[in-house]
């Protein structure tokens, strides 16, 4: 086990009709943002709720908040928040709201000449954020309990990732209720980002840890239990609400105390959604069979204990044992309505910027930093169909 | 699965060679108050470590904290805080201490006449504490993340609880090589506890809580591997490390959300302790089998889930594979070299205390609070032989 350290400061309501904990957990005086997306929220009843949870604060509404949250739609929100004096940002919505949110918070207390310098690969670090609330209504990216946020750049079409403590919520409340309307579509990705989330930091090689390779197992278990009955039965509470508590836990840290990680597939997903406008999910559930191909070797020992333990699949030599698990993946992603190559979303021309992008980003990537330039060409050829 | 919250900001620091981050993490002004047991620390290096990282600290020692910490012992150190004007408590051992070190710090700034008031029993509740950090040196109690003290008074034989987010210590650090040099029967106390613990919050009833159920069942089976496994090599990193951190999952209420909660094992248990000196692991080992008979239909469901899901128990009608389990878990106890029955440790005579006591503390117990006097002296004839 490697050594780690581990804090997470987030205050988590959960359960039915917790929207109204607002009234306690919000500031009491000054001026607040809320921020939400594409109105969701107004259908659904939350807005409403939260609305009715603050009385007597000073909401200033910011809405409009994009999947994959841009920059320049941002820094609109920076230029608010300086013009009203906001001093708290509640963010109402799914990663991409509240990611967007933790831009916000950061880049309004700035001292730099572009927030965007903060991004990883531009080197410098987020050293203060106005604090921030969520109020979370899509289970997928576990950004109510993280410090990460992803951030896409319209004009240089790039999609990149920073975190800092600075911009852990304060409070997140998680009610399952609120979740009874979503989109197939959306319900789907939220369960394949959440497991993708855990195989980033589980599908590495064996590293004396097995507490949190198991809490890692519970948590694509769950997963693999709730995802296709929400779709089936989006009603349903305890299914509803089991599929939200994993995908927080997919990605709080915990599973990943003491491991290595992987995250190539996510690196680069967000390059295919950045080029091509897919959405996240689908490119992870189009790239994670492929770099378990490319990488079978070395993540052959992992391949065969999540073979045994998630799927039962016990019988037969090592190889077909790796191929059961990787085609069982490949279906449960499938059996969510998401189809696992690049031909079915008619991505074909132009291939070669993904790999030009990955390396502009920053490589080698993969829990063995051996995933170069041409090791993402392959991979790429293997996600083709 | 039942609302909740969780709110846990306990920043932990884990591995080989982390009691040095002390240097960073100890207050740089004022008056740290060192707390420690009987010197186990002296001999095995971890005391020097401490030393060694707080250069330039104002240091006053306080030591001879007992195993099951006393009230009395206690209250000569919320003295020496009070004339030193100590503002850090820094905990430096297993459960006993740190749960003492709680309740030093939420009585040093108690405004009632007694701190024994702040007992749940007693009604009033801890509204400050000074600030406190651990060094855990004995993987046990969780203690090191939670809000959870036990202490007991010697002069009227009580052993009681209190809880509060005030003395949620600020930072714990868990280096596992501290653990080497245990003596194999606190590692077997140490492996029991904590394996009780996640029963509390997992052997009730069915919650429509799937992951936590998972959660609980990655940490019994880390137990059940790790336990053993320390006792035969006691210099074994990963196993250590395995255990340590299997022991603070154990009780961090991360497994315990959204579901139901027993401490039926630990209710009679403290009495046990209190009463006749028993280790509480011990009082735990023969207690937990006792209930579990007595409840058997109450449990059914979870009972068989474990059998199958924990010891691949899955043949046979329902009452064997229950027989099974609690026979396996008897023997899990046993193997770690602890006896279950109270004859092992020749307490027979006045048992009738041990009911009279739990009704004093609070009746009744169980998850379906449907424990009475009765059911107490039920459970303690089952102890019994």
């Amino acid at each position: 086990m490697f050594n780690f350290s581990y804090h997470n400061p987030v205050n988590i309501i959960f359960g039915k009709g917790t929207i109204c904990q607002l009234a306690e957990l919000l500031p009491k005086d000054g001026n607040i943002m809320l921020v939400y997306g594409g109105g969701s929220i107004k259908r659904n009843g939350v807005y409403d709720q939260v609305i009715k949870a603050a009385p007597g604060r000073r909401l200033i509404e910011f809405s409009g908040i994009e999947p994959n949250p841009r920059y320049e739609t941002l820094m609109r929100a920076v230029e608010v928040v300086k013009r009203e004096k906001i001093n708290f940002l509640l963010a109402v919505g799914g990663g991409s709201v509240i990611d967007g949110v933790k831009f916000i918070a950061a880049a309004a207390l700035w001292q730099g000449a572009d927030p965007w310098d903060f991004m990883p690969d531009h080197g410098q670090a987020v050293r203060a954020a106005l604090p921030l609330g969520v109020v979370l209504t899509l289970p997928a990216t576990g950004s109510e309990m993280n410090p990460n946020s992803v951030v896409t750049r319209e004009s240089t079409r790039e999609k990149l990732f920073f975190g800092s403590p600075h911009v852990m919520p304060h409070f997140s409340i998680l009610d399952p209720e609120t979740t009874y309307t979503l989109p197939p579509r959306q319900t789907a990705n939220g369960a394949i980002d959440a497991f993708v989330h855990v195989m980033e930091q589980y599908m590495t090689c064996p590293a004396g840890a097995p507490l949190q390779d198991r809490q890692a197992e519970a948590v694509l278990l769950t997963l693999i239990e709730a995802g296709p009955k929400a779709l089936e039965h989006p009603n349903d509470y305890d299914t509803r609400a089991s599929l939200m508590w994993a995908a927080t836990q997919a990605l709080n840290g915990l599973i990943g105390c003491g491991v290595p990680h992987d995250w190539t597939t996510h690196m680069i997903g967000h390059e295919i959604t950045a080029l091509y406008g897919l959405d996240h999910a689908v490119t992870l559930a189009i790239v994670l069979p492929a770099v378990w191909r490319h990488k079978r070797q070395h993540k052959a020992a992992k391949l065969l204990q999540y073979a045994a333990r998630v799927w039962g699949i016990r019988d037969g030599d090592e190889d077909a044992r790796i191929n059961a698990a990787i085609e069982k993946t490949e279906k449960f992603f499938q059996s969510l309505g998401v189809a696992t190559r690049l031909k079915d979303y008619d991505v074909k021309n132009g291939l070669g910027a993904i790999a030009q992008q990955c390396e502009k980003h920053g490589l080698p990537l993969g829990e063995h930093q051996d995933i170069w330039r041409k090791d993402v060409e392959t991979i790429i050829d293997l996600c083709r169909e």
